[in-house]
C-alpha cells in the first residue's frame, strides 16, 4: 500500500486527485490539507465525494505529512517552492501540479511569474513531469514537477514533428481556449457566472508564463532553440482545453505520413489518441486523453493541429496520477483507464 | 429636463439603471456614486457603456446629491435605511430598488431580512411601486420602494385572480428559477461559473424575505390574508426569472375565463402581457415586459400559472424608470417600449 | 458472463449504458442495433468511446438477440410495445427503458401517450423496474418498465412519507426542471442550443405522460388514490433532473422525524441520499445516486422537498443496470457505485 | 419614406433585421417572405417580436416585392443567386446578406462554395458591403454583397495595418470563436444543446468560404496579394464573434503607433472601437460595434489583434443597415447607435 497527501485539497485540482484516487485500493489518502478550509470535512465542500472520502481538511503542518511516500502539492504558484523542500525531508517523494519547478532557468521563472524563486536549490533534481516524453526520468524522480494544463495540450502534438523536423522550430502559433476550472476555486467577478457566461476574452497576451515552458520543454524534443506565440481565451465552460496550432511545414510531408509519424511516437502511450477527424472537447472530458489531429494546409505551408484535453485530468490531476503510477512501478494506467478508471 | 443620480451605480441593477438611462433626452443623469469603485469610470467598469456613459464612479458624499429631482438607490438590503433619510432632505424623491421600504411592518422586516430597521419613521410614507397596482400613489410619492424581481414575477399575475376570488387565498405555491445577475455583481465562489453551470440548486425555501413581500400586497388585492409558499432556485442563466405558481380553483371559472380576466385586469398595462401560450424567457430578456398564462387544471382543480421576466429590467431597472415616468408625468413607457427602448 | 444487447443504441440513454457496461467483466454486450444509424461503428457516432465499445450498430433484425440472456430496450415511447413481444420470445429477458409498461392500464396509456396500445397482453407480467420499493418482484421479472426520469426524482422521496401517512396524498404539487438530454439526441429546433441558452419554459402543464405513472405507483405504496400536479420545465443545461415538490402535512411530524422516517426507509438502499442541506445537480451528474431533502413549513403546514437525480444514470442507464443487478443475483451497486463504477 | 422588404426572413439574421428596422420611423418593412414557414405570423415564430412586427411571412414570390426601394435576402448561400436576378428587375436595390455575391470570381466561388454560380453576369455590379473599407461605391450601388460575420471581424483590424505595409501579407494566422446563431435556425443534432454546450470544436479548416472572402478583399486594400490561414471554432455561446490573429510585423512599429494608426484610419467610422485593453464579446454583443486592439509581440516579431464582433448585428443585420443607410442618404448611424438604436 502506498500511502499519500495532498497539500491544497480544497481546490479544484486537489478534488480531481481525491476523485481519482478515492477508488484504487493500491493507494491510501492519508492526509489533505487546505489553509483556507482547515477544519471543513471534505464531503461538506464537496458534497460528491460523500460516502467516498472520509477526509477532514488540515491545516498545513509539515509534520503531518511524515512518512507518507508520496506527497501532491495543488497550490498556486508560489506556493509549491514554499512547501517542497520541508516536505521532501519528511516524505519520501513530491509530484508539484503548480508552476514552480518546471522552468530551470530561475530568472526565467522570476520574469514571467513575477516573483522572485525561493527554493532554486531544488531545480536540477525536479523532473517535468509529462510521461510521454520523459517517462525513465520520472521514475525515479524524488519531485516532479507537472506540466501545466495549456502546455500538455500544445507540448504532445507539436514533439513527434519537431523531432524529426517536419515543421519550423521558429514562428509556431498556438491559440488555446480554455474553461474556467482552470483558473481554480476561487471568489473573483471576473470568474463569475455573469461575466463569463455568453463571452470569451483572450488574457495574458504574449505573457502567460506557460510560454516559456512550452519553449524550453520543445527545445530539448527539437535539439535546437524554438519560438512561439501563445494567445490563452477564457470561454464558457467549466472543464476542458482546446489548442489549435499552426506551424510552418518543413519538407514535403501529406498529412498521411505526419499522422503515421504521431501514431509512431505514441504507440506506445495509451493517453494519446492521433485522431483523423477534428477532435472535440466532449470525448476527453473527465478522461486523461489528449485527442489531437493535424492537417497540411497545401496553399499556406502551413501544418494545423488541433488537440483537446480535460485540464482537470490530463491537464493536472490525471496526469499526477499517471506520474505517480511510474514513480512506483504500477501500470501507468492504473485508476485512470477502462475498467481502473472510477468516477464516483 | 429632470436631473436623477444613483447611489450604488457599479452593480448589476446600477448598470442596467445607467443603459436604460443614456439614450434619454429628457433626463439627465449627473451623479453616480458606488463606494467599492470610486475614482472609476463608469465605461472602465462596464466598457459596453463607452461613448455612452461619460461618468466617473464617486465616493457615496450625500451633498453630491444636492438639488436632484430624483435619486436611484440601488444597495443591497439594509443600504436604503441608512442612505435614504439623507437623500430625502437633499433631493427631491428617491426611488429604492431594495428591500428596506417594501414592508411596512418593521417587525416582519427584521425577522425575514435578518438586522434592524433604522428608518422606520420613513415606512409610512413609502409606496410599493408596482405601477400596474398602484399608479395612483406613485404619481405623488417622494420614496418608491421598488418590488422585489419574484415579487414581480409573482404578483402580477396572481393578483387579478384574488381580486374577483377565483382563487384560495390560501395555500398558493410558488416555484422561482432565477438567473444569476439577481445575486447582484460580487466576488463569490457560489456564484462562480464552475459552481452555477451545469447546475441547479434551491435556497432560502421558507425563509426568503420576498415571501412577506408577496403576501402582503396581495392580501391587499385580495381584502384578505394571503398565505403561500416559495421556493426560489439557482438556474445557469445569466438573466431572467420564470415562475411557476398552484393555486386553488374558487368556483366553476375556466381557462378562457380566467384568461379574459387578467386581459381585462391588464388592459391600460403597457408592460403585461398576457398570453395564450406558455411563456418563455428569451421573449423578456431585455424588455420591461411580463409575460404570463395560466392553465386551469381540472383533475385538481388547480389553477396553474407560469410568468415570466427579465429580472434586471421589469424586476429592477426598467420598474425603476417606469415609476420615475409616472412620477414625473412623463408617458409610461418613456424609455422603455418600441421606439423609445434604445440598447446600446 | 451475462450476455446482453441493447435496441435503441444511438441515443443518449443507448450510450450512457454503453458506457456503463463496458468496463463489465461480468457482462458481455454482444448486439447493438440503432435503425437510424445502422452501419456505423460506435465510437464514430460516440468518439467518446473509443477504445471502450468495439461494436457497429446494426439494423434491428430479432435474430440478432436470439439467445441473450437480456435485451435493453432504449426506444421512445412507442417502440418498446413493437419490440418486446418478439425479443421476450428471442432473449431471456428485457429492461424497457421507455413509457410502454410502466402503466398498467391500457386506456389511461393511450389517454397519456396519444396512440393506442399494441402489447397490452404483456401488462400484467411487466414489473415497475424502481429498485428501492420493488427489489422483490424486480428479481424474477421477465419484462422491467425501467422508470421515467422525473418520476424517479419524485417517487423516492414521497414514498416513505405517503407510506406513514405524513403527508396528505391529495393536492401534492410537484415542479421539475430538466436538462435537455432528457429529450433525447434528435434534430430539433426547440432543442438547438440557440434556442435553450439563456432560456426557461415549462411544457405540458398537466398533461405530462409521467403524471399517471407517479400517481399509480404512489398510490400503490400509500394504499389509496394519490392526486397531484406536475409542471415540468426544460432548463439550460445537458444533464440532471431538479423536483421541488410541496404536499400537505398531516399530524404534528417535525422536520427531524421525517428525515429520520426517510433514512429508515432508505437503510438498505445503496443510490438514495437523505441529506440534511438542499442538494444540487452537480453532486449527483454521472453518478446513480438521488439526493433528497425536506423542509416542514410550519407558516404554511407544507413539506417542501427537493430532490435531484443525473436523468441519464438514475434516470434512465444507471437505473436499468440496477435492475439488471437484481435480476442476476449480482450486487446490486456493481458498475455503479465506488470501485466498480468505471467512467471512459 | 423608404419601403423595404426580407426574403428569408425567418432565421436569425431574417429576425434581427425585422428587429432593427422595427423601430425607424423613416422605413418601412411591407413585406416578409419565407418559405419554410410561410402562413406563420412573425410573432407567432418570434413571440419577442410581439406588438413590434404586425406582420405574416409569405411564400418567396417575386411580384410581391415589385416596387420596393429596397429588398434584403437572408437565405442561405445558394439562395442569393436564385432570387436576386428577380428582385432587381422589381426592386430598385438588392442587399444580399448570404456569401453568393461576395467574390468577383466565380471558379473561386464554385470551388469554396461547392456549386455552380448561377448569377455569374451580375458579380461584376456587386458591391462588397463593407462601409469602412467601400462608403463610396456602396452609396451608388444596386447590388451589395453583405460580408461575412467572420471576415468582418478579421478584415476590419487587418486593414489598415496591410494599408501603411506594418504587416506582412504572407502568413497570416487567423483563428475564430463563434457562437451558434452563426450557423442559422435549423434542426440539426451537432447544434443541438446537448451537443454544443461544455464543448469547443474546430471545422471546415483551411476550407471554410470565408478564407478566399478575407485574402480578397485584403488583396484590394494592400496592393498585392494576401495569404492567409484560417480555423473556426463553434464554442458555446448564442453571440458573438471572438477573432484573434497573427501577422508578422514589418519595420519597427512599436504598439502605440500601430494603434494610432488604426484610431486615425478609422477616425470618421462610428463602429469600429480600437481599445487599448484585450475586447471580450459582452461588450458587443446587441450592438453593431466591432472592438479590437493589438499588441505587438517584440520576442516574435508578430503583432497579434484581438477583435469581436456580434455575428448577427455587425456580422449580418446591423451591417446591412449600416448599408442600407448609406445607400439612401441616411445618416450611417440611424436605428443602429445611440438614441436612435432601439431594442425590444
Amino acid at each position: 500500500m502506498i500511502h499519500v497527501g495532498i497539500v491544497g485539497a480544497s481546490g479544484y485540482s486537489g478534488a480531481e486527485l481525491m476523485r481519482l484516487l478515492a477508488p484504487r485500493t493500491d493507494i491510501s489518502l492519508d492526509v489533505v490539507s487546505a489553509a483556507t478550509s482547515a477544519g471543513k470535512r471534505v464531503d461538506e465542500m464537496y458534497p460528491s465525494l460523500t460516502g467516498v472520502v472520509d477526509l477532514t481538511l488540515g491545516d498545513f503542518t509539515p509534520s503531518l505529512f511524515d512518512g507518507l511516500d508520496l506527497v501532491f502539492v495543488a497550490l498556486p504558484s508560489g506556493g509549491g517552492m514554499t512547501v517542497v523542500p520541508e516536505l521532501l525531508d519528511r516524505a519520501g517523494r513530491v509530484i508539484d501540479l503548480g508552476g514552480d519547478f518546471r522552468l530551470q532557468d530561475a530568472l526565467l521563472y522570476e520574469s514571467f511569474y513575477g516573483h522572485r524563486h525561493t527554493a532554486t536549490g531544488l531545480l536540477p533534481e525536479a523532473v517535468y513531469g509529462l510521461p510521454e516524453l520523459n517517462a525513465d526520468r520520472i521514475v525515479t524522480a524524488c519531485l516532479i514537477a507537472n506540466p501545466g494544463c495549456y502546455p500538455t495540450s500544445a507540448i504532445l502534438p507539436l514533439a513527434p514533428l519537431l523531432k524529426i523536423g517536419a515543421i519550423s522550430p521558429e514562428g509556431i502559433v498556438i491559440t488555446s481556449l480554455s474553461g474556467v476550472s482552470g483558473a481554480g476555486r476561487s471568489a473573483s467577478v471576473d470568474m463569475s457566472f455573469a461575466e463569463v457566461n455568453e463571452n470569451v476574452r483572450a488574457y495574458k497576451i504574449g505573457t502567460h508564463q506557460h510560454i516559456p515552458e512550452i519553449q524550453s520543454v520543445l527545445a530539448t524534443v527539437a535539439g535546437k532553440d524554438v519560438s512561439l506565440s501563445f494567445v490563452p481565451h477564457l470561454v464558457p465552460l467549466t472543464r476542458g482545453i482546446y489548442t489549435t496550432i499552426h506551424a510552418s511545414l518543413v519538407g514535403t510531408f501529406d498529412r498521411d505520413e505526419l499522422l503515421r509519424v504521431c501514431s509512431g511516437f505514441y504507440a506506445d502511450a495509451p493517453f494519446v489518441r492521433v485522431r483523423q477527424t477534428v477532435p472535440q472537447i466532449k470525448d476527453v472530458v473527465m478522461t486523461n486523453f489528449c485527442d489531437f489531429t493535424l492537417t497540411v494546409e497545401e496553399r499556406t505551408k502551413q501544418v494545423i493541429i488541433t488537440s483537446t484535453i480535460d485540464n482537470l485530468v490530463k491537464g493536472a490531476a490525471g496526469q499526477a496520477l499517471q506520474n505517480m503510477n511510474l514513480m512506483f512501478s504500477l501500470p501507468e494506467t492504473a485508476g485512470l483507464l477502462g475498467k481502473e478508471l472510477h468516477h464516483v
